[in-house]
C-alpha cells in the first residue's frame, strides 16, 4: 500500500507527525466560537473541525461528535472508528471535498484543547520489568532486586483516581501530604521534595463490557479505541510512607497528565519510541517496545475476574523504561532515588522536579508504510505548592 | 425539638426506620412507567416519587431531580439539600400537601431500585483499628499484629473500581482470578475459594472542589451530602497474591455493594449499628462508633495533596470491626483466615462464603430524638463462578 498522501490544499508540512498516517482525535475550542467545545482531528499544523465536518456531510452521525467529548464516538465501536477514518482519509487526500472541509480547518496555534474524553475508571500497570526491577533494586536493595512473587505471573495494577486526570498543558502544583525523612521515628507534613515524572502509555476504552464477564486478550482491538501520553506525576516521599500495605494513593492522586490527542489503534502498528524533556532538555529516550506485559494481556487482566468496563475507561502501561540508563521513564531510576542527580544541558542537576520545571513527554512511531506516527505530547509546568492549613 | 412526626395518610407504622427522621434519597422505576427511573424518597414501605412531587409543586426547582439520577441534587449543594428536606417535612406532616402528593406515594414492593448516584471516583479507607489490627496477626502474625508504620499517623486508603459500584440486590458473581494455593511455588488460576464480605459506611460527595485546593475536615458538611451502606466484596486469595506492592486490584474489582437509599447527613447525629446476615442468620453486629477515623479526616486526608473531588465521589470506611469477635464486619476476621468457622443457626459453617449465600448487611442509628434512623441495606447473593476461558 502506497503512503497516504493529504492533498497539497490540506497543508500537512513533509514528515509532519500528525499526517494522513495517524489522524488522532481531540478535543477543542477557539475564542471565536462560544459553543462548547468541538471534536477535532490535527492533521499537520491544522484541526479539522470534525464536528462541523459530520454536521454538514454526514448528519445523520453528528450524534458521534456533538457532545464534547470523545466518548459517543468511543462507544460507536470499530466499525463506527474505521468508517470515519476512512471518510477522513477520502475528504483530505483529493480534490472532491475541498470545497466542504478547506473552510474548517482551523490553526492549531489558535486552539485551545480540553481532556480529550471524560475518565471513567482509570488503572495504571507497571508493565516494564527494567522499571519494577530498578524500583525494586531502589526499595529493597537487600533483596538483590526481585520482583513481587507475582510479578512475572500476571499484569501487576492499581486503580488511580480518575478526577484528577488532566489534559496536556495543565500546571500540575506541588502537593503536601506525609512523609517520612530518613531516620526519623515518625512523619512530617509538608510539601512533597521527591516530585517525579512517568512516562507512560494510556489506552482508551471504546465499548464497554458487561459485568461478570471477562474480556480476552484475542478480543482487544474491539474495545481498545486507541491511545495516548500520560505523565503519571508521582510524589515519592508520600508514596513511600503511605504504600503498604494499599498501595500509592496520594503519592499519585493530585495529577495525572494525558495528551490532548487520542491515536487510534489503526495507525499504530510498530514500536513507539519516547523523549522526555526536562525544561527543553532531552533526559531519557525509553522505546516502549521493551515492555513485558502487551496491552491484550493487561486488558485479560484487568477484566479476568468479571469487572465491567466502561467507554472513557483509561488504563496505562506504567513507566516505560529500557534497559539503559538513558532509557529510563522516571526521575526515581534515572537518579537512583536522588543518590545520582542527573545533569541537563544547562549546567543544573536534577534529582527530583523543581517548582517551576516544566516536563514534555513525547512520542512517535513508524508507520505501516514508513511515516512518523505523532503521539502528540503531554506536557505539564510544576506550580509551587500551596498549604492546606 | 419534638420528634417528626408523619400524618396519618401517609401511612408510616409507628417506629420504622423510613420515618420523617430518615428521609433517604433513592432512584426507582415501576412496571407501569415507561419513563426513565425517578427520584424518590423512602417513607415507611412506600416511595414518595419527588420527581413528579416537585414538578407538580416546584417546578422551577424540577431540574434537580429530572435526570434519573441523584447527581444534579448532590452537586446543588447543602442550602438546596436542607430547603428540599424542609419540604418534604411540610408536604409529609400535615394535610395541607395531602391533595398534591398524596397519589405520588407508590408502594415501595412495586418499585426497582436502581444504582442512587453515578460514581464518580471509589475510594476506600481502612479506619477501623480493629480491623486493621486483626488482618495484620492473621496475615503477619510474627510481628505481633503491629500496624503499618504509617496507620495511626493518617488515614490508610485505596482508589477502587467505580464502574462495578452495583446497587443492593444485584447478584455477585464469584469472580476468577489467580491465587497461590498454601505451600505451592507457583500460582494457580481458578475461581476465587476465599470470598469474603467487608460492612463499612459509605460517604457520598455533593460538591466538587477545585483541583490543588485541600478541603479542611471542617468543612465536611459542605461537601458530603449523606451515607450508603456498602459491602466491599472480597476475595482474599487474589487478594494475597496480587497485593504486593501496588495493593489490592482484582481482588476487590469484581463488585461492590451500595444500598439503594442516601441517607442525608441531616437525619444522623448518632452511633450506627450494623447487622450482617448470611442466609437470614446474623453472624456479626459491628458497631461504627468504634471507628478510630472519622468521615471528617478522611475527607481531608483524601484532598491534603490536592486532589479535587467531584460529584458522586464514594469513599467508605473500610471494614467496621468493634473489639468483640461477634463484631467482626468480615469473615477473614470472624473466621480467622477460614481456621475457625462461624456456625450458622441453620447447623452449616462458613469459612468463607458458598455459592448461593446472600449476604445482607443493614444498619440503623439513633436520632435526635430517639427515633430509629434506617440506613437500608446492601444485599447480593453470591452466583457461581463463569470461566473467562
Amino acid at each position: 500500500m502506497a503512503q497516504l498522501q493529504a492533498a497539497d490544499w490540506v497543508g500537512i508540512p513533509a514528515g509532519h507527525p500528525f499526517g494522513l498516517a495517524t489522524l488522532p482525535y481531540g478535543v477543542f475550542s477557539t475564542a471565536d466560537q462560544q459553543t462548547q467545545p468541538r471534536i477535532g482531528v490535527a492533521v499537520g499544523d491544522k484541526i479539522l473541525d470534525l464536528t462541523a465536518a459530520t454536521a454538514r456531510l454526514l448528519p445523520g452521525r453528528a450524534h458521534l461528535f456533538g457532545e464534547g467529548t470523545l466518548n459517543p464516538f468511543l462507544a460507536a465501536g470499530d466499525g463506527a472508528w474505521a468508517q470515519v477514518r476512512a471518510d477522513l482519509v477520502t475528504w483530505l487526500s483529493g480534490d472532491t471535498y475541498r470545497v466542504a472541509v478547506e473552510d474548517l480547518l482551523v490553526p492549531a496555534a489558535s486552539a485551545t484543547m480540553h481532556l480529550p474524553f471524560a475518565v471513567a475508571d482509570y488503572v495504571d500497570f507497571y508493565a516494564s520489568q527494567h522499571h519494577a526491577s530498578n524500583v525494586s533494586q531502589i526499595f529493597r536493595p537487600d533483596g538483590g532486586g526481585a520482583l513481587a512473587p507475582s510479578w512475572l505471573h500476571q499484569p501487576t495494577a492499581y486503580h488511580g483516581r480518575a478526577g484528577t486526570v488532566i489534559v496536556s498543558g495543565t500546571p500540575v502544583r506541588r502537593p503536601y501530604g506525609q512523609s517520612r525523612p530518613e531516620g526519623a521515628d515518625g512523619p512530617e507534613f509538608g510539601p512533597t521534595s521527591r516530585l517525579d515524572f512517568e512516562a507512560e502509555l494510556g489506552f482508551v476504552v471504546g465499548v464497554p463490557s458487561q459485568l461478570g464477564e471477562a474480556v480476552a486478550a484475542s478480543r482487544f482491538h474491539e474495545y481498545v479505541f486507541g491511545v495516548c501520553l500520560v505523565n503519571d506525576w508521582s510524589a515519592r516521599d508520600l508514596q513511600a510512607w503511605e504504600t503498604t500495605p494499599l498501595g500509592p494513593f496520594l503519592g499519585k492522586s493530585f495529577g495525572t497528565t494525558v495528551s490532548a490527542w487520542v491515536v487510534p489503534l489503526a495507525a499504530l502498528q510498530h514500536a513507539i519510541d519516547y523523549e522526555v524533556r526536562i525544561n527543553g532538555h532531552v533526559v531519557s529516550r525509553p522505546p516502549y517496545a521493551t515492555m513485558h506485559w502487551s496491552p491484550a494481556q493487561m486488558l485479560a487482566h484487568l477484566t479476568a475476574n468479571g469487572a465491567a468496563l466502561r467507554t472513557g475507561d483509561l488504563f496505562a502501561s506504567g513507566t516505560v523504561s529500557g534497559p539503559e540508563r538513558g532509557q529510563r521513564g522516571s526521575l526515581i531510576e534515572l537518579s537512583w532515588n536522588g543518590s545520582s542527580p542527573i545533569e541537563l544541558a544547562d549546567g543544573t542537576s536534577r534529582a527530583w522536579l523543581h517548582d517551576n520545571d516544566e516536563v514534555l513527554i513525547t512520542a512517535t512511531a513508524r508507520g505501516a508504510d514508513g511515516e512518523r506516527i505523532g503521539l502528540g505530547e503531554a506536557h505539564g509546568q510544576v506550580i509551587p505548592a500551596q498549604s492546606p492549613l
